[in-house]
C-alpha cells in the first residue's frame, strides 16, 4: 500500500482529536494516565469464578473430587487478587483526589466483603439452578440447566455484579453484567434487586433496569421488559438519575414473552402477566393480565354496523379462551 | 489484600455447600467423579465439523482445492473422536450403572451413525443457503450467505444438534444449540424437526421449541416465537415434560417479526403470518393472519360516541391496506 | 471408534457435494482457488481498529499518555495492512476478469480513503458517546459508555462497516456488521445511513435496513425495526434488490422498544414513536404516535351491550394517559 497515503498526519490528527475531548470531558473523558477496569480481564476473572463456585461443571477438565477444594482455593486467590486490581482501578478513576493507600485498602475492603459473601451466593445460585429445572418441561437435570441455559449464565453473573454494585464498585459491576448481556442477549442492570429461585426461559431480548426489585420465584420468558417511562431531558441535563423508576416484581409472578412493564409499579405477588402485554400501572395480588384479542375487536367493529376488515383476515383469529395464561 | 479476610473457612463452607447439595440432588446433581459434556470442548468441535463441511470458506485459511480433501479427512478424524468422548461422557452421566465398555460401543455407533449423515447433511444445508439468498434482497451471493448470516450458523449448529439428538445424545445436542443461540440469539431446541430449505431473517430473539415441526422453505424473521401454551405445575412437579406442545407450520409458510405462535397448532400450506401476530388456534392453508389494526379500534370507539384518546395520537396511523404481509 | 465406519467414503461424497454445488453455483458459488474474506481476521483488525480510535479505553492495558501515539501509529499500520489483505480478497472474489495489480491498486485506493477517514470517524464516534452518556440516567460517566453499552460496540462497527461500504468493500462491510450482531444483538447493515449523535440503549434484536436513512440526534430502544414492506418473490427471482425500501428517520427523532417502522416511510423530525407501535406509513415532524389500548378496546365492546372477557382481565389496564411517551 505504500505510496497511497501517509499515516504520519492521520495519527496527529487523532491525537488533536483526542486531547480535544480529554479538556472538554475534564475528569470524566478518556483523559489521562488513569486506566479504567478492562472488559476482557473481567471476562477472565467472571469465567475463574465461575469455576470456583461449580467446579465440577463450569471449571476446567481436571477438577475431580479428590482435587475440587484445592483447585478452588487456588483459583479463588488468583481471580480475587486480578479483581482487587481492578476495581482499585475503579476507585482511582472515580476519586482521583484520594491517596493510593486509601484506596488500596477500600478494594481490599471490598474484595474481603465480596469473598465472604461467595458461599450465600452459591446457595441462591442452587435456588435458580432448581427454579430453571422446575419451570422448564425441555430440562433433563439441574446439570444442563447449568451448563447450557443462558439465564443461569444471565444470573450467576448479575448476582456477583449486583453484590460488588453494592460494595461500591458499580463500574466493575457494570462491566460484568455487560459480559453477561454479550453472551445471553440478557440485559439485567447490576442495581436491580432479585430475589432467590429466578428464572428466565430462552432469555434473548430480556431487559431488567437499574431500580427493578424482583422477588422470589418469579420466572420471565424472553423478550419482558422491565423498565422505565420515558424521560424527558431538562434544561439541566438528564433528569431521573438515581430515581425509583423500574417496576416491583412481588413473589411467584410470571411474565410471559414480549411483555414490557414500565415505571415504578407494583405487580402484585402469584400475578401472571400474559405475552406482549404492556402496562404501567400497578395490579394487585394474583392478577392474569393478558392483551386483549383481535376476535373482540373485529366483532366490535361489527356489531356497530361497519364491515370487518375480512380481506387482511381469512381465517379464525383465536378468542380470549385460547390465549394463555388465562 | 492480606489481612483482610481469610479464605479457608470461605473455601470450606463452599465445600459444605456443594456435598449438600449433590446430596440432595441424588445423580443428577453435580456429585461426583463423573464428568459432564464440556460447552468449551463443544465449541471446538462445532468449529471443526463447520470447516470440514464448507472448508473453503468456513475453514483456515491454508485450505485450497488442492489440499482440500486432506483437510477434510483430517479434520473429521480428530474432530469426531472428540465428539465421541463427549457423547461418552453424556452416556456415563445419564446411565452411571451401565458397564463402560457397553458405554464406548454406543458412543462409537452414534459416532458411526453421525458421521455417515455428514453428507446429506450438508446437502440440507446448501438448500438453506439457497432459501437465505434467494430471500434476502440485501444478499449479494450465496458466500455472503454462508459467512455472514447467523442464520446459516444458527442451522448448522441446529441440522447436527438434531441428529445428535436422534441418536441418543440429547444434552450434547442441548449445548450444541446453545453455542448457536449465544452466537446468534437464535434459539433452537435440538429436538424441533426442520425440512429443507429453511431461513431466518436477522434472526435475534427467535424462539423454536422442542415438538415443533417446520415444514420446507419456511422463513421466519426476528423474534418468531414457536412455542409452547403456558404450563401449570401439579402436584406432581412440571407437567408436560415429554408432550408435543409445540406448532406444526407446513410448506411454504412465512411469519414475519414478533409473531407468536404458541401450543400444538398447525399453521397451513403457503400461510402468511404477519408481524407481531399472537396465534393460538391453526390456520388452514393459504391464511393470510394480520394483527387487527389501530385505526380501526379508534374508529370503533368514536362511533359509540365516546371520544377517541386523539391527545396521544396526533398524527395519522395505518390501516390495514398499508401493512404487510395481507 | 475403530471398526465402527469407514472415514474414505464419507470424504468422498462429501468431495461430489461440494464440486456438485460450485459447478450449479458457478462463480457465486464456493468454487474454487479464490479465497474469501475471513470472520476471524476481520474480528481481530475490529479489535486493533478500535484500540486504534479509543487507545487508553480499548486498547491494551500498556497503553499510557506517553506511548499513546506510538501505539496507535504501529497499531494502525499492522491492522490497515491486514484490512488491505481482505478488502483484495473480497475484490478478487467480486470481479475475477479483473488482473491482479488492478485489484491491488483498487484495494490500496481505499485502504487510503479509509485511513484518511479516521479522524472524522473518531469525531463522529465522540458524538455518539455523547449521546449515550445524555440519553441513559444509570450512565456515571462517557468512559463507562464507551467500555460497556453495546450500543458503542454496534456503532463503531457500523460507522467503520459503512465507510468501507461506500468505498466498494461491501463485503468486508457486511462481516464487520456481523461481528457486532453476534456480539450485541444489534443488526445494522453497513448500507444504512446514521447521522451524528446516534443511541441504542440495550440494544438487543434492533434491526436497521440497507437503505435506511436516519438523521442526527436520534434515540432507539431494544427491539426496534427499521425495516422493509414484505416482497414477494416474482417469476425471475427476488424483486426488491436494490431499492429503497427502508425508512427514513429524521432528526432528533426517538423510538421506544419493539416499534416497527417498515418500508420507505419517513418519521418527521422531533417524533416519538411508542413502544410496540406498528408503522407503515410516514408522520409529520413532531407526531407523538402510540399503540391504542387495552381499555379502549374492552370498554367499546362493553358499549355494545357485550360482555367484556372479565374472566380473563381480573385487574386493572392502564388507558392511555399513563402510557409512555405520549
Amino acid at each position: 500500500m505504500e505510496g497511497y497515503f501517509d499515516l504520519d498526519p492521520i495519527v496527529a490528527r487523532l491525537s488533536t482529536i483526542r486531547r480535544n475531548w480529554r479538556s472538554v470531558q475534564a475528569h470524566h473523558g478518556e483523559y489521562g494516565e488513569d486506566s479504567f477496569p478492562s472488559r476482557g480481564d473481567l471476562g477472565k476473572i467472571m469465567g475463574a469464578l465461575c469455576g470456583a463456585l461449580f467446579p465440577l461443571r463450569l471449571g476446567p477438565a481436571f477438577v475431580r473430587l479428590h482435587n475440587e477444594d484445592a483447585f478452588v482455593a487456588q483459583t479463588l486467590q488468583t481471580a480475587l487478587s486480578r479483581l482487587y486490581g481492578q476495581i482499585r482501578l475503579e476507585l482511582i478513576y472515580a476519586a482521583s483526589d484520594i491517596s493510593h493507600s486509601a484506596i488500596d485498602s477500600q478494594a481490599a475492603q471490598i474484595i474481603a466483603d465480596f469473598a465472604q459473601a461467595l458461599p450465600d451466593l452459591r446457595l441462591l445460585l442452587d435456588t435458580d439452578v432448581e427454579a430453571a429445572f422446575l419451570g422448564d418441561p425441555a430440562a433433563r437435570s439441574v446439570d444442563e440447566v447449568l451448563i447450557c441455559y443462558p439465564s443461569m449464565l444471565a444470573i450467576i453473573h448479575h448476582r456477583l455484579a449486583h453484590h460488588l454494585h453494592g460494595l461500591g464498585a458499580p463500574l466493575v459491576a457494570r462491566i460484568i453484567s455487560e459480559l453477561a448481556h454479550g453472551k445471553t442477549g440478557i440485559d439485567i442492570h447490576p442495581g436491580a434487586r432479585i430475589g432467590e429461585g429466578f428464572f428466565i426461559d430462552h432469555g434473548t431480548g430480556v431487559v431488567i433496569g437499574e431500580t427493578a426489585i424482583v422477588g422470589k420465584r418469579v420466572r420471565l420468558y424472553q423478550g419482558v421488559t422491565l423498565g422505565a417511562r420515558s424521560l424527558r431531558l431538562g434544561t439541566d441535563g438528564v433528569t431521573g438519575r438515581g430515581e425509583r423508576r423500574h417496576p416491583v416484581i412481588e413473589d411467584d409472578v410470571v411474565i410471559y414473552a414480549g411483555a414490557t412493564i414500565l415505571g415504578r409499579i407494583t405487580i402484585g405477588q402469584g400475578s401472571e402477566i400474559g405475552g406482549n402485554v404492556w402496562l404501567t400501572s400497578s395490579v394487585p395480588p394474583g392478577s392474569r393480565i393478558t392483551q386483549a384479542h383481535v376476535e373482540n375487536r373485529v366483532t366490535a367493529i361489527r356489531m356497530n354496523g361497519r364491515q370487518a376488515p375480512a380481506a387482511s383476515v381469512t381465517a379464525a383469529v383465536p378468542g380470549p379462551k385460547d390465549q394463555p395464561p388465562g
